[in-house]
């Protein structure tokens, strides 16, 4: 059957995109940055070329994954740490990790895999998120 | 089996991206917005706090949804009205409606899903759409 | 079953956002475009009303398709030409042709459909792609 066929289909439920100016993203902002990102996001924007530029990709995919999961975030609160954006060990890709309040809420949903991908130019970041549950 | 186990699955066969500069989206003529926004589309964007950037989404995601659809838009005439994007009571989240024309096409090509998100910054808007088949 | 339904059902793996300054593309430089674009892909461009826009979307696309497989670009080097964005002879969509090592690595994962969008402003190109199996 399907399953035995190749692996569980799935069907996406929900996409979110977001933009966001990197000048309106107040990284050098440390009560700011404690407060909406985990401690590997803040590892990994701090060694990359522009930390700027990765912080504000990180705050435009955290929004973009909220859009997908189709649950409102809480703008600068603390639950946008609920939505954390890793890089794959081998391919550097950015993969997301839920944890908390957004964590619960996808798993209401019967959300199984949140796919994402950033870009940034020299001012603006961009987001693309796909929230998918099992067929 | 799978059906029963939650849903039927479904398969992406279109996606569409679209930006468009606010400023190019001629929210202020009256005559450009009844030919191409729906009573629930006006009304909407109107009492948003910017009208203009509200418009700009919404036309952006129209262009989006056409090109996930696999058809071309007619640009500014009557028939980007058939592409209604309407917020989800509960969640806020942007909902594609489809009328007319575009329902038929849509219809014809079995597509029974178009999941979509919009954002803009102070003057770029942008939107991304997904359209899906039952497989 | 689900097959005879109506087709096999697919599975998203991949997703990739890219975008670029439409001026930090240097479709101007003959030896750029020639290892980076096919004969199809510059025959279009060169016919479309701004041939800058068109390089620097495809550009994007490009990026965009590599982030969707999973696989790390290789910036300017011929390898993006492994990634051919062509235009369906009908409806006019952009639709994505993989070669050479694209399409190894693309087999090697059982992609078996990457879908794609353009969209251009007059000074910002971004694409969208997705990465598709058989579930």
């Amino acid at each position: 059957d399907l399953i035995a066929s190749g692996g569980l289909a799935d069907t996406a439920i929900g996409v979110g995109v977001d933009e966001e100016l990197i000048s309106a993203v107040p990284s050098h902002n440390r009560t700011f940055v404690s407060r909406n990102f985990t401690e590997n996001e803040v590892s990994y924007c701090q060694t990359q070329p522009s930390p700027a530029s990765s912080f504000a990709a990180r705050w435009a995919g955290k929004e973009a994954v909220f859009k997908a999961l189709g649950v409102k975030s809480k703008g600068a609160a603390a639950s946008m740490k609920d939505i954390e954006i890793v890089n794959d060990a081998e391919t550097g890709a950015p993969t997301v990790v839920l944890h908390g309040d957004a964590k619960a809420k996808a798993d209401e949903k019967g959300i199984s895999k949140v796919l994402i991908s950033l870009s940034h130019s020299e001012t603006v970041a961009i987001a693309f998120a796909q929230a998918s549950k099992a067929a």
